[in-house]
């Protein structure tokens, strides 16, 4: 599988949007998934698969033309695992893994070299920690949850009272609980909980370098994009969907299914189902118009300051 | 102890704010912290204890009803140290941590599981680095200072010279000094300096996925939240307060207290005690009235187009 | 070598700008690099060395001045090598280095402690990964590579379909290709392609903390500072310059030499040679007059609500 500038006569391609279609043209892909839409755009493609939904049919095609390399399982020389702790069937421990005491790992989990693992943490079945991970002591990990490198879940929040001359920590007691079908991107870090617990919900998906404070919660099934940051006990709702750098005050609520505009800054609540965007963050449609109408005035300013002279004098 | 929503009658709870009211009226706990101002809030908690500052008052009580674990000093049979390395009394080594030549430890120095200390670096009496955690040589680490998992301390700036067709690297070999009771967040990155040292000032608390470049200057007290940036060489002064997302451009000072909005792009010096927001960064005040000019005159553009219309006749 | 504020009689020091003209005043440095505009500075440092251009004269004293420490090749006895992989001459494998099956390792590899590196990645020489860097199966890294502690290169991108109530992964099997002469910052991110590769262009250079997507292709001598966020497909091209926290959104270019204010948000392709800044990102003319045109307004906003009132009557 190759995209259309790269395919050569032995690759299929896809064909899933028009903007792609000058591409088409001059592919020599031996094979493309197409669109209805787009099933008698030019091109010398040998052979055209007409797919209702070509991102979803090279998710089925993708497993066969690319055969995951086999699991093995066992347990390297090299991992040290602390006392009482329990280890489920099947699982695969890489090197220089490192497992704290009374640690719960369910059956098939996979621990990649390097990733360290603190005191009394449970990881569900078929969870898979990459390379150099770290877990914090208590923290929750659910089933069929992926974590890619570098991240750090369970990490202490940024709490302290300023006390005596000297900013105090505030201990860190809660946890920080990883639902079901979660993943979460490469060096992303979340915070447990001060008292209350830190929780992101059931199948979302967190991309690479997000932070995620204290005491946050996060339904299910959201999408949270590259280095996004959400201060302490913001709570997202089911759905809600956060573009890239978008950054989220504290003590907030995302509606269920609010999605949020790439680098908006968010300092109040975001009621369900609406776009907002921008700084500070509005609705979609007025921070839209704010900035057109913005480049339109800063190209009439001469005319607009004249007017504003006469009515001054 | 417990929040007020999810707190049961073996809990300890807290009541700080008057938005938190409503949760005070349903809660199920056994007793609650609660400031004067509060202390009437209706509710059916059995026990209030009125106390002038209920977080200050957490602060004390947590210790108590969480015994930390603990500190078991030793060093683990799979940690490697260099030659000329001296620690200190009651180490703790964890699993595969490494530790270069000529190195310095303090006494009570803990050192999590797979973290990695460079070449003639120092750390202080009763510094805990957690797990992953990378210094680069000859950094320089006070006491009771804590680094969260995967922070890099003393990383090569980013300084280089257009030579000859190529970017060529500026040779870094100033120091990364982190002073006493500093505490770095997870997957921090602090440089070390060009020529000059990066210093961090005692006390100061240091957020997530921080970016400090080489030769900055962080006084005493300060906060910095998560995923702010702070360009080369510029110099923040004691007491400061930048909130998440903030950027600020090289070579510039912010002044003793000043604090910074999250999200600020920070272009030029901040005076001593102000308070700025917004891109580029302005006084707070201004900042506002500016977002809220715009966003009137958004909504009357149509009456302003033809005032200017008219004038351009 | 010490800066002027802080060299002492031993030091050699330099003034290259007229902002550091006060401090040349004042400083005790026994032997100073001035620029020839600079060289009748007031000041009393014993020696002055007139060059044209500070900066690369200091390149070149730096390595006399600090030798660089002797690297010693060699392979850790904890260091753990999968079968089928080969390693070229002189390498340098540190404590706890994991590497995967059938790995190719060039000539004069430098693997820090705790790195990680997995199955049929390829090398080049003379490349140095420091500590604890993570590269997921199958990427490529070409010769003189410099990838700073912490890095992720080729983690999954994050790409899903909604299907049957879930967010169905798309399999990722393109590669993350690392040019020559590149250098990675710490903590930074690089995802491989989801079908396409992912592709860093020679002597380009990426500063910490920075995410870079699937499939994003970023040419030869590119500069992207700290904490830029590049989403999937996007296509920088040759010598263009991305300051910090600057986001981009996916499937854009940006034209050769192009260069991109720090926390700028782009929405949009950005053409060859231009500056572009702010949100959305605009030329940066454009983007400074629309700010300077949103603080007069804001300061004339009685007036001209006075002009629109009268009007709308």
């Amino acid at each position: 599988m190759a995209p259309l500038d790269r395919a050569g006569d032995a690759d299929l391609t896809f064909l899933a949007a028009p903007r792609y279609a000058p591409l088409f043209l001059t592919t020599r892909a031996g094979a493309a998934l197409v669109s209805p839409e787009l099933a008698d755009q030019p091109g010398q493609v040998r052979a055209r698969i007409v797919v209702a939904k070509p991102h979803e049919a090279m998710l089925r095609v993708l497993p066969e033309l690319y055969v995951a390399p086999t699991r093995v399982s066992g347990v390297h020389a090299t991992a040290v695992i602390g006392r009482g702790t329990t280890v489920g069937r099947d699982v695969s421990l890489g090197a220089h893994v490192v497992i704290g005491r009374d640690v719960v790992l369910g059956d098939r989990v996979t621990l990649d070299a390097g990733t360290v693992v603190g005191d009394e943490v449970r990881i569900g079945d078929d969870s898979h920690l990459y390379a150099n991970v770290s877990v914090y002591p208590r923290a929750r990990i659910g089933r069929r949850v992926l974590v890619h490198a570098g991240a750090r879940i369970g990490s202490d929040g940024f709490g302290y009272v300023f006390r005596d001359g000297a900013h105090q920590k505030i201990p860190h007691v809660g946890r920080c609980v990883i639902s079901d079908d979660v993943e979460i991107g490469a060096n992303t870090t979340i915070d447990r909980g001060s008292i209350d617990d830190t929780v992101i919900g059931p199948g979302t998906k967190i991309d690479n370098l997000v932070h995620i404070g204290h005491n946050v919660r996060i339904g299910a099934l959201c999408l949270v994009m590259a280095q996004v940051g959400i201060a302490g006990s913001t709570h997202i709702e089911d759905g809600a969907i956060l573009a890239g750098q978008v950054g989220l005050a504290g003590h907030l609520t995302v509606g269920k299914g609010a999605r949020l505009g790439a680098q908006a800054g968010v300092f109040g609540d975001v009621p369900a189902g609406e776009t907002w965007s921008g700084y500070p963050a509005r609705p979609h449609k007025e921070a839209l118009r704010a900035q057109a109408a913005l480049f339109r005035l800063s190209g009439l300013m001469k005319t607009l300051e004249r007017l504003i002279d006469r009515e001054k004098r």
